[in-house]
């Protein structure tokens, strides 16, 4: 049975539960609290040297780390991933856009205001990162308002990845008033089969 | 034939031009300048909402954008991706290190460095790399120090998207003379079938 190191309200550990979920796997949750510095004892860093969850052990000295590479082992042969190349690739496009150009500044707009509880002298950062996290925003928008999903017009891991972050936006500070294409499928994503919920 | 958009002195492009020379692809390389704005005109746009490069052009209107997406792409089915599911992933996981972990601190520093000319108002922006570069680099070196490639003992994808910005991190402030492994490591993948240098 796998087992995941995480934390219930990062998006990034919340991406492995959600596909765990509608894979229908069994799993076992082992909670890891990144405040506590949980992710940098010496016991930790022999799972992962780069101290970070979400954490996938697949079986003694068997691990997987950084969210995505956990969602396409997980996926690959299912229905949440293409069988054609030029499909895959794309969804691997979307994985690496989120990681590279939505996450920095979502997520850790996020990370500053819900778990740092907002310090003063992390505002001019923060306030760094709304044009780049507004610019992800867009160009999500902009795609969903031609496509239901992302990849292939179905729901793939390419959705799960993105809405992570997208579906809690608001607690980073980025409204989503602005983006309908993004909030109609937001209530797309949520009305999956084997939905749950974040935290 | 594949068309590729990119900067000869760009590590994310260089990545897909090493794989493309190795792999024996022919390909059009279609130079773009971004200092001159060419990846934010309205004509490169709508090939890449993100304005980035590199881009591979497949046919007319079919476009990938993502370097380590792009690798994925072109290197699934030959011997430069495995074909285990585990190790798969472990190629992933690595791609994935290098877009969040690496990249944007040794890339961006000799990005600042090479491109920018170092200007004054970046250097607190370039200081502010150093200690999340040198992470990387030592999270490198460590596992080099026990294997000869990062993932199934041989070379793959996951070495070219590492070595990219890797070999050159000296023109970003980051020396490697700590790093043994790394030294080694970069020996052997200049040294494999088909290698050519960066620019």
């Amino acid at each position: 049975m796998y087992r995941v190191y995480g934390d219930v309200l990062s998006g990034n550990c919340y991406k492995v539960k959600l596909l765990l979920e509608q894979l229908r796997l069994p799993y076992e949750w082992i909670a890891v609290d990144i405040l506590k510095q949980e992710t940098r004892t010496p016991d930790f860093l022999i799972k992962n040297p780069n101290g970070k969850i979400p954490l996938l052990e697949l079986a003694d000295d068997e691990f997987l780390s950084e969210s995505n590479a956990i969602l396409y082992f997980l996926a690959e042969g299912s229905h949440l991933f293409p069988t054609e190349r030029y499909l895959q690739a794309q969804v691997m496009q979307w994985l690496f856009f989120e990681q590279y150009s939505h996450e920095p500044y979502i997520a850790t707009a996020r990370y500053i205001i819900r778990y740092l509880g907002r310090p003063h002298d992390l505002e001019e950062t923060l306030q760094a990162k709304i044009p780049s996290g507004c610019k992800a925003l867009r160009i999500m928008d902009s795609h969903l308002s031609k496509h239901d999903f992302f990849v292939d017009d179905r729901y793939t891991i390419a959705d799960i990845a993105l809405f992570a972050y997208t579906h809690v936006a608001e607690e980073g500070g980025f409204g989503l008033a602005e983006y309908p294409a993004i909030q109609a499928w937001i209530t797309r994503v949520k009305s999956q089969p084997d939905y749950v919920t974040i935290g």
